[in-house]
């Protein structure tokens, strides 16, 4: 896209600028281009805006990261065109792209992957965070559904108003209270899927521009929220055992990192499998009170922690300043078909509702209504014993088999619930492997996995990769492992 | 909101210079400011940013536009503190606002007049376009709900993939095809409403910061979204009889105001009710071609217009070149409650189907496989002309009895369709009459409508409302258009 007769924003003058340098010296592939830093000093602006121009021309594939090194010129056979980019390749994918007169609008690499995870299933599905329909209380739902289909039949004819049906936001409120964290009903906003309560969360707190805060690794799908909200990304360092590293992100706030926001997924981390200790979820909401930056938390795997007490959200720490965005969902825990989140918004409430209205306008009430009814009736914790068993049992089966069948010195994580295991391939003639070549060639067998470069930034965790735990534990699973593994002893360092 | 160390975007640096000059001048309410053109030339940017800063002093109060005349400082009252705009009375309004130790971040006041209307119903509903649930087949979805519920139980506990129900999808693409409208079913993106749908598609061609054309006056919703997503607004004319004005628009484009986007409701416009003739519609698509820019359709009131074929959409004339994104919706013809739409993206499908990704993920499929059954087994004609012919009845008495209650010289639009008619109040005394006020006195009473100041920017549109005409005729209603009526004769133009 270009940009006629507009303003254009520091971050793309910045980028043309490097690219005009890139293009008039003629750099060799391979180049290092100046830190972030310096760069940020040289052009007189800030380091977000300096970041972004860099980011913008690594998606575009003019530069390449390299983890711990820097940004260097990429190959130029994947720098294309100057003006149209990557437009010159939109052809070869996508439904219908040759229908069209002129070439669509380009992806980056990461996206692409993203939405080949996201779209038709493989036949062995270790890539997104999901359990098998067998797990959830289909007939449970099939029955409340028939019953409010026959009785509360004006569902389908009423226009939705509001912001969710009143019984469920009561009733969110009151599955929170147990584990003493207090939600106002009217601070609730039920979503389409806890995707969205992100999505308006990340919009009621933060401008395009904005720096956001994130775990690294983090949840792909906030990855390319970011990036389609044009909101720049700043990693800071998580860890399987106690989650965000407060102190770094304390140290990134006092040099001055302009840090407009915190996301965090606390319980059960996604992809990490940590919880944070009581003191910790305090320190991060003391850290960020004291700076006067909301955090945004998304707790959809809080009911799935294998823990004997159902941990709190870092939101419950957080007493009467509504400095916290809750957001949760019923598509891990509950009914992933019916697509139902919600958001408490704090003090951002009204900023919710608004972004609601305007993005999706409201979110059709008859699965509510069955949610609403499952939830009120009880049975939800029974339910959740019952999943939560068959996870941890599928967990330590898909754990066995990736120790056993991976290359050996491969690192599995032991997380604390949740659907997830995350992986860490050791080097191979001291090069790290990258998982990107390993999802190509396990795609092509039929078995899918969410490759590392999806969590973070740049070539950041291309030696890891998540796997799914939702499936029960079968021959055919443990095979696919196996072959996993295999494919994985040759996976050698990519050029990427 | 304050942007530390974030680089500032032009409009707010001269919204900023602008605040101190008025500041330092102490300037007395009332004083006319330089014109925007003088503005953008004075600052040396582009209109469209002069605009946006006049936009974002106006909805903070600081200034006020007047129609025909330009911007004018506020009333000292009404500017606030600088730093926190309105903020101030922000305890007034939202729930649960007075629980958090700081104010929230403020809305405009059209934003709040539009979440009044959308929030709690009034015991009168003129306001929404929503016929009464009694105008859709829900009898016939609660069989088709129950039969899926116990059929398909497994949608409730599968994962949501991709990017809709393929059924669904299919019978979209044969709707379409009977009005010689090609689609590809693999270009379609179901959404959780057309909102989404046009949300999504503005995403996939604009940017923050980009210029959106839109008809004047439009839907107050996409008003909301532009403002949400920081996309400045141009207002193109529109009339009754044509809808959007083609010259006006190719003049504009001509000399150079650099719009990125349009967006145009053709058929059975929302508010005006108007169809283009085919050859506007023709001459629109090769208006954008030329230009290379996309045309958004909002296609949701099409199959609710009255005359003897249904009218085009504005794509069907745009052959093989993928530059409209059409975007459609179930929820105003055959299921409001279900809060189904759908998009086809064009040339632009990877992109919307990349945000719908981060959106929302997937819309849930029980409802789409509702309405695809309904849609695939008939019975969708038959309904549309029960319904068509009951919003013509309820079209007429509704206009009658404005021009009977109403002041005198209350001018009322003939729509060819569709579910709402447009009124414009005579001037009291020389000065246009405010819907303003009159939409205040009225909620006072329980009655609810569409004030006219919603579907354009500034005071434009204040002495016009939108009625809905989905309600079936009764003497209550006629009672409360009366009221109305008589609370119009006093509503002389307030001060606003």
């Amino acid at each position: 896209m270009d940009f006629p007769d507009q303003p254009v924003p520091l971050y793309l003058q910045l980028a043309e600028r490097l690219l005009d340098a890139i293009d008039q010296a003629a750099m060799e592939e391979g180049t290092r281009l100046p830190s972030v830093r310096t760069l940020a000093a040289q052009h007189a602006m800030s380091v977000s805006t300096a970041l972004q121009a860099l980011r913008w021309l690594e998606t575009r594939g003019h530069i390449e990261a390299r983890p711990r090194s820097g940004y260097f010129v990429a190959k130029r056979s994947k720098r294309g065109k100057r003006a149209n980019g990557a437009a010159g390749t939109a052809g070869a994918r996508g439904a219908g792209a040759s229908r069209w007169a002129r070439p669509m609008p380009e992806l980056d690499a990461q996206a692409r992957d993203h939405l080949a995870i996201a779209g038709a299933p493989a036949a062995v599905r270790l890539d997104l965070a999901s359990a098998e329909t067998a797990l959830y209380p289909v007939d449970r739902f099939s029955v409340l559904l028939r019953r409010l289909a026959y009785q509360h039949r004006d569902l389908v004819g009423s226009h939705v108003r509001g912001t969710g049906y009143p019984a469920l936001r009561a009733q969110i409120a009151r599955q929170a209270m147990q584990y003493a964290c207090e939600l106002d009903p009217d601070e609730l906003v039920v979503t389409n899927g806890c995707v969205e309560a992100l999505n308006l969360a990340l919009r009621a707190v933060a401008r395009p521009g904005d720096l956001i805060a994130v775990e690294s690794p983090t949840y792909f799908v906030l990855l390319q929220m970011l990036r389609a909200l044009e909101m720049p990304i700043h990693p800071v360092p998580a860890t399987a055992d106690h989650g965000i590293d407060v102190d770094a992100l304390k140290a990134d706030l006092d040099r001055g990192v302009p840090i407009k926001a915190v996301v965090t997924v606390a319980n059960c981390n996604n992809p990490l499998g940590s919880v944070p200790s009581d003191a910790r979820k305090r320190a991060l909401v003391a850290l960020l009170r004291e700076h006067d930056i909301p955090l945004i938390e998304d707790d959809i795997f809080g009911d799935l922690c294998f823990g004997q007490t159902r941990p709190r959200p870092v939101r419950a720490f957080d007493e009467a300043h509504g400095n916290v965005l809750l957001c949760g969902g019923f598509s891990k825990s509950l009914c992933p078909g019916l697509r139902l989140g919600w958001i408490a918004g704090g003090r951002y409430t009204e900023r919710v509702k608004a972004l609601k209205y305007t993005t999706s306008m409201a979110t059709a009430e008859l699965q509510q209504a069955a949610v609403a009814e499952l939830l009120a009736t009880g049975g939800y914790a029974l339910h959740l014993r019952r999943l939560k068993a068959a996870l941890r049992n599928q967990h330590k089966a898909l754990r066995e088999a990736v120790l056993r069948h991976f290359p050996a010195g491969t690192e599995v994580t032991e997380p604390a619930g949740g659907l997830v295991l995350w992986a860490k391939l050791p080097a191979f003639d001291g090069q790290p492997r990258s998982t990107r070549t390993l999802f190509e060639r396990a795609r092509a067998e039929g078995i899918s996995f969410a490759p590392g470069h999806l969590f973070g930034e740049g070539a950041a965790f291309d030696d890891c990769l998540r796997l799914n735990a939702g499936n029960r534990w079968t021959s055919e699973l443990d095979a696919a492992v196996r072959r996993l593994g295999e494919l994985a002893m040759r996976a050698e360092r990519s050029a990427h």
